[in-house]
């Protein structure tokens, strides 16, 4: 397995924990996304209960971006970090075509890593 | 927003529902996984308490699939539905370096579609 697969899964913690599912679209053009994404991986790892993120974007600007928390009053604080890098920034409406956002409690969880 | 941006989200129903959360990295060459994985998604689409599904996949193979469900049940029969087709076929050992699978309850959900 490559380097690069590794650092692209997160770690699989016993569960229960908390993923949030954001699936999105992205608008064309970069209008500060870049560094925006950039800037709130950083938060995200210094944030409490914060156990790791998982994402993806296709060519045509649909991505997945799972991450995975401790418990809810983390993504509630989690939300407050990027809702006030939001309002810094260009905001969501600049960024995002449509997305969707599911809060959900892992209940069961298993891997397989190809030998 | 474009055809293809709303073809590529899934339905967003009041909570509560399940979401299984598969992320997963891609052997090198298809060695049959395009069929499977078409004849998979035809084959949830007629199943018992399927929701939905959310699908992609980088350059380098990394990919995740997030796909809802009514209830545990019809995600426990839907896995039964694709341990068979692995069989049938080469097998995910086959088709993965390397899988995480997550299943977890939906509590909270919400979505953004830009104007």
């Amino acid at each position: 397995m490559s380097a690069e697969s590794k650092d692209r899964f997160a770690a699989l913690p016993k569960p229960p924990y908390f993923v949030v599912a954001f699936s999105s679209h992205r608008t064309v053009g970069d209008c500060g996304y870049a560094d925006m994404a950039q800037t709130m991986l950083d938060l995200a790892e210094q944030q409490p209960g914060y156990l790791g993120y998982e994402s993806v974007r296709g060519a045509d600007g649909f991505g997945i971006t799972n991450s995975y928390w401790i418990d809810e009053a983390s993504i509630i604080s989690w939300k407050q970090v990027v809702d006030h890098l939001a309002a810094q920034g260009r905001g969501r409406r600049d960024w995002y075509e449509r997305y969707e956002v599911r809060i959900a409690l892992v209940q069961r969880a298993y891997g397989f890593v190809k030998d």
